[in-house]
């Protein structure tokens, strides 16, 4: 047996590690974003007929364009997202993180750059490095929202091919306004006067949003590009099914990445199926919209400062040592992420029950440090 | 709504067409490889209760590391690859192709080379593209076995980072025997000594050869893998499940590159379901395997050159015009693959009914053809 040194490995991957939140089994598991509302029972049974008929033809390869698939989520975006598109403006994959890695084959790659702001979705940054897409992070307010003045100058100086804004912010939660993109647009179209600049909206938690979709905006915008999942909103996050509304041109260009028949005719039923359910699913992510503002309410009133949510989760803080916290926060057994933003945690609404729980540990907890700051 | 090229796409990617074989609806298409057997009702009723499990906890992340079923993929290629394996030495992904991708990823890329013997499976070339990675084609003879005397020189002249090798060789049907594999690795380990260059075997029509699988060569060579898949012996071809077996060192590279949660839960599920049915399939493994012997030997009276196949299809010829060929066996509704190997045709092995009636048409095109050329 060999060590991963010992690979003729690439240079940049030496001494890495692989991304991923700690899977620890513990009561109140609240750091991935999950929901925590299993699917309905006749949505089970849906899936399990759709499966079927899929698994009578496994051996044969599944539609390669998905198209009854993209056509469906094109019907949902057109019903809740506020602009009509059709299955040529839409593209899926396996996982939005997947959906990311062809556009940044396609608009990224060796000698291109993509620029983010962070604190934000690491994956974005993650995924540029591994498709050789240079990264920089342009600058946000103390109060997580993006500096815009600061980022128009970021983007006329670095010139970047992709900018990527995350609409609610992960992990702020912070929303992102459309004033706010199309200045971000304007700025990224100038830069590069050729053929402009990839703008990737990521809305994986729109649907928690108390703003509407920015999808109207890629009318008559070639280059701005809607990312959404069906892990989140539609409870999904074991199904890993990502998709993009853009241009119909963007859609063509991601096809020249493409693995062959990348989504598994499993896949392709069971998001069917889901999508047949999208009233009921949208039902739990009203009741969980109420929980993530009762979150915030209770964490105010435990004495935490909170960052305004748009999304399925709550960041909290600040903690002179959060990674203390978060470990004393375990010790309660609640599991909350610790991202890494110095001061701050954060939070995933889960089941009344289960926010119950972190608010206790809050309280007891926010009383420990205060104690033993004033000791 | 734009054109692709008004996108500031990647300039390697200009005037390119999507991968993939016309899907065209006829009455016997053997043109894609695919297992004409579908699943035995069995299976299908147990990868539903699989599913149905998995869809319950679906709004949770998926296993990221699918031990579960690396555990088993292992188990299949001990009980029938000759070599004993654990989980710790197998990787599973959406298809063999994301696990080239995924080993381009962390051992090509920019900057690096990859070598392999065409005609072969063209998406070795594609995802080095896709990649960054620097493609090279090392020669193969007329026979089209690979000349290892020049696969050495071209290894020690252009010293490749990673070597492809498919056995049995897509389009050709080709075995490379281990003689021929140890000589590859040996001189891609002496260009490069340092750490070794990566030799990946592709055997993802290794089940239907007439020699053993060549998996017991991982042991003791840290950079040679064995990358497998469940489309064609498992008859899954809509699951997109591929595998790959090495030293477990490249199992922990690959996962410095994987997106997190690659693998869906449902995906997970139906593997697991068709590994339980592994005699059942093997079953139709050994039909197929007797099928394409018939289809070599009916070419062969049908006045036809055919290249030795260790693999679920045939290629025949030769072909004044194989593209003109391709078309008349079409339009006696076989559809076939003209893979682009000037004067050769592929053919899958599909039904006892549908190989009659392609061998039917190929004696109606080939005296048509002769006929034709006489005039």
């Amino acid at each position: 047996m060999s060590t991963i040194d010992s690979l003729p490995l690439r240079d940049e991957l030496r001494g890495k590690s692989p991304y991923g939140a700690p899977q620890l089994d513990v009561p109140v598991r609240l750091n991935t974003n999950e929901n925590p509302y299993p699917l309905p029972e006749e949505l089970v049974e849906r899936i399990a007929e759709r499966v079927t008929e899929a698994a009578r033809r496994l051996n044969r390869y599944p539609d390669r364009d998905a198209v009854e698939l993209r056509t469906e989520l094109a019907r949902y975006l057109t019903r809740t997202a506020g602009h009509r598109v059709g299955h040529a403006q839409v593209w899926a994959a396996n996982g939005s993180n997947e959906v990311i890695q062809q556009l940044l084959q396609t608009f990224g790659g060796p000698g291109r750059t993509a620029l983010g702001f962070e604190p934000s979705y690491s994956m974005h940054a993650l995924i540029s490095r591994g498709t050789g897409t240079g990264w920089l992070s342009g600058p946000r307010n103390a109060d997580f929202t993006i500096d815009v003045e600061a980022a128009e100058r970021a983007i006329a100086e670095h010139r970047p091919d992709v900018v990527f804004v995350c609409s609610p912010n992960n992990p702020t939660g912070t929303a992102v306004d459309e004033a706010t993109v199309l200045r971000l647009y304007a700025a990224a179209q100038a830069a590069r006067p050729e053929y402009g600049a990839l703008v990737v909206v990521d809305e994986a938690y729109g649907e928690f949003s108390h703003h509407p979709s920015l999808l109207p905006l890629i009318e008559g915008r070639p280059t701005l590009v809607l990312s959404r999942t069906m892990s989140k909103a539609f409870g999904a996050a074991g199904l890993r099914l990502g998709y993009l509304a853009a241009d119909p041109a963007v859609v063509d260009a991601v096809q020249l990445v493409r693995l062959p028949y990348h989504l598994s005719a499993v896949t392709q039923a069971t998001a069917l199926a889901a999508l047949e359910h999208t009233d009921t699913l949208l039902g739990y992510v009203e009741q969980l919209k109420a929980e993530r503002d009762r979150l915030v309410t209770g964490l105010r009133a435990a004495g935490c400062e909170v960052t305004p949510s748009d999304a399925n989760f709550v960041q909290f803080g600040r903690f002179a040592d959060s990674h203390e916290a978060w470990q004393a926060l375990l010790a309660h057994g609640v599991l909350v992420r610790d991202n890494g933003v110095p001061g701050w945690l954060r939070v995933t609404a889960g089941t009344p029950e289960e926010n119950d729980a972190f608010l206790e540990a809050v309280r007891a907890v926010t009383k420990d440090l205060k104690e033993k700051s004033e000791r």
